[in-house]
């Protein structure tokens, strides 16, 4: 069950360097990475499966911290309107069209568009997740994953959502871990996040929310509630557990000091944000005071699509933006972020995020021989400012070959659009009275 | 000398509107569109060469309205740091290394990168213009190309960048035009502005420039002669000619109502903006009030790449951000200013940017059955959000096939990589007390 890696540039980041081990081989048994030696030293005989990563770099799988990759649905069906009219006249109309099998081939469709960006791990939330679960299963990907409820689904659906939490743990030979996924402090209230807080202590688990998505959702929640979203979290006890944080972009500075004293990791999701105008979450300021934060994409129905490189490229390039200084964010720190500190945000800091010994084996091996990386002085530049989903050749998860040099292995992509076009009529249909919760925050 | 494109889906934007002729044949003939006709109408006998375009978009080509496409010679060679660094201990002192042949190479190179991301023509500003000349006359593409000047190279070195744009107006079968090419206001002075403006009169030729490159240019410019870099262009005469502005971050309400008044372009190139934390230009007021404004990629030492596709995306998404409006900069006004107002900067907007009968055959071939587009829904929304410069299969200039099925016709990768990396380790080297101009806005 060994799978040899050879001849790879082996990607070493640092929040102060970027570096590669050259022409370095990787020995892969079973689930995880049994040696990192300088091409010659391992006998290639012993091995199952030999790959020729000659001039590629080797790297950690990218890591989606925040996605609900069913949405892939929707792309492109809510387009130039405002937050208040993408909610309530879009999305929650749309998603009242899911039945659990479109979630199934949502969730393929937005697996088989992130393996070839070489994304191996997805912290999603979303609905009907035991189907999520069953394509996570069949991709062979990593997740993490949450069943989305609000206050107006009942404190069954709370305890649904923790069943699924707890019978899902573990499954998929371990690729899938579990969280509890209350949707978001304007859609949930004290005593729902309480009862949520409650069921992740009880099972030991996290928690998986949105919250202070915009600096109008903080101040709206000031003046109904006297206290921001964030504070809300910990007023109900949801940051007694690990917790992570989608978006925050409206934290305050306060709220940033509060964060800090839990075990708290936010996802960033810039591409949303841009599009969205909902400002952006100040990375820095919650970096100074050691809140891991991680990169995502949010659904693609706002991104418009799941790719990481995107992400990891306008968090660069925003932080800058609002810095008012092209010093802040090098890129040593934003591919820091991209592996291991993402990692850290899903829960599986000690697990992936590096390609060291011992680590699970979620491997890409990307090609920077496209003339948009020519010359190449800066490798570290190039990932962050010229790297392309399409440059990535090959994904390995958990030590499966599940993409080899472009070809995915695992899913089936013309199965996965013909039954995904088969619901499109009925999918794209929006009736504005059906929608299944409503934006006011 | 005939080419029949069939069946593809013929883009049709207006600045409200994204739609297409679906399943349509564009026939050329020579330089120019022919026809454009449903399949069956047009005999594919009657063509040389028929490409077969099924389920493909066939859209203008893109155009980069402002580049020193040479520059990447240095891509990756000034990451993070500010732009006083950037342009005294970076930049210029790694210019002083070149030589005419890197820049005929690095603009082979340059050329490459962007046919293969289907950008047509070119907009470049930049030194040896005669030998980039040649490596235009080689790739098959457009270009409009300035030799650029400082007060401090003298005025013999205007003559010569004079009698450069006179000498190749109309050179490469008319795919090259020429342009008068002063630096800056901050390192051209009044005197050598207004003879620059005086040269382009004289030769019925436009003026491409930068200025007001950010809020700090034209503080420092107010402070040290009483009026904004746009004032200075207006007082010298500059603005008496067809002008290119390339930036203008830092342009003041009342520099956009003074650029109103006159033949002006404005070169948007966003990601280098946000990279060296420069603020954005203000693309809708000065759109609301009659500037065109196209996209460009700067030199890829700042951008890291020189994809439109990049450009396009991070224009509406900033233009959205800056607005805090999700509403404004809409997908059909984004792609009417990457196709027709792009066209009308680089001075071609009666003969590029809409694939129409009569206009010249500058075509590319987008794939958009990839997963990152599915379902498509939307179009315009897959164009802007979600396409990739790999989407781009084929690629048409001025009748002539020069990429097809991302394989290029013109250039030679190979050898232009071997020669480019053969000079790298001259190329990199920086002596600061070498540099050829100084950064003192």
């Amino acid at each position: 069950m060994s799978l040899l890696i050879r001849r790879a540039d082996v990607l070493r980041v640092t929040p102060s360097t970027v570096e590669t081990l050259p022409a370095h081989d990787i020995l892969v048994n079973g689930a995880r990475i049994a040696a990192i030696e300088p091409t010659g030293q391992i006998d290639p005989s012993q091995a199952r499966t030999v790959i020729d990563a000659d001039g590629q770099i080797a790297m950690p799988g990218l890591i989606n911290t925040h996605a609900h990759t069913p949405m892939v649905l929707f792309r492109g069906l809510a387009e130039d309107v405002n937050i208040d009219r993408w909610f309530n006249e879009y999305i929650w109309p749309l998603e009242h069209n899911l039945q659990a099998e479109d979630v199934y081939w949502g969730m393929q469709l937005g697996l088989a568009e992130m393996i070839e960006a070489g994304v191996t791990t997805v912290a999603d939330h979303y609905f009907y997740m035991d189907r999520a679960a069953a394509a996570v299963e069949k991709a062979g990907t990593r997740a993490l994953l949450g069943w989305g409820v609000f206050s107006s689904s009942g404190l069954d659906a709370l305890e649904r959502t923790a069943n699924f939490a707890q019978d899902y743990r573990g499954a998929a030979s371990g690729r899938i871990t579990t969280i509890i996924a209350p949707h978001a402090p304007y859609t949930c209230d004290d005593e729902y996040l309480t009862a949520a807080g409650d069921w992740a202590r009880e099972l030991n688990l996290g928690v998986h929310i949105h919250a202070a998505e915009t600096k109008y959702e903080t101040e709206a929640s000031l003046k109904r509630f006297g206290r921001t979203p964030i504070q809300t979290l910990e007023k109900t006890g949801i940051l007694d557990n690990r917790t992570m944080i989608a978006h925050a972009c409206g934290a305050t500075p306060d709220d940033i000091t509060l964060l800090s004293k839990y075990d708290v990791g936010i996802a960033h999701c810039p591409k949303t944000y841009l599009k969205l105008a909902m400002d952006v979450t100040p990375v820095i300021a919650m970096r100074a005071v050691g809140i891991a934060v991680g990169l995502g994409t949010d659904g693609a129905v706002s991104n418009n699509t799941l790719d990481i490189w995107e992400s990891l490229r306008l968090m660069a390039l925003m932080q800058k933006d609002r810095a008012e200084s092209p010093e802040v964010m090098t890129i040593a720190e934003a591919l820091t972020i991209a592996t291991r500190d993402s990692a850290k945000v899903v829960g599986l800091g000690d697990q992936i995020g590096a390609l060291e010994v011992g680590k699970l084996a979620d491997i890409i091996l990307v090609d920077v021989s496209g003339l948009h990386h020519q010359p190449l002085y800066n490798l570290g530049a190039s990932l962050v400012y010229s790297a392309r989903a399409s440059d990535v050749q090959t994904v390995i998860v958990n030590g499966d070959v599940i993409m080899r040099d472009r070809r995915l292995l695992t899913l089936d992509k013309a199965e996965i659009i013909a039954n995904v076009r088969a619901s499109m009529a009925r999918l794209s249909q929006r009736r504005v009275e059906q929608r299944i919760q409503t934006y006011q925050p």
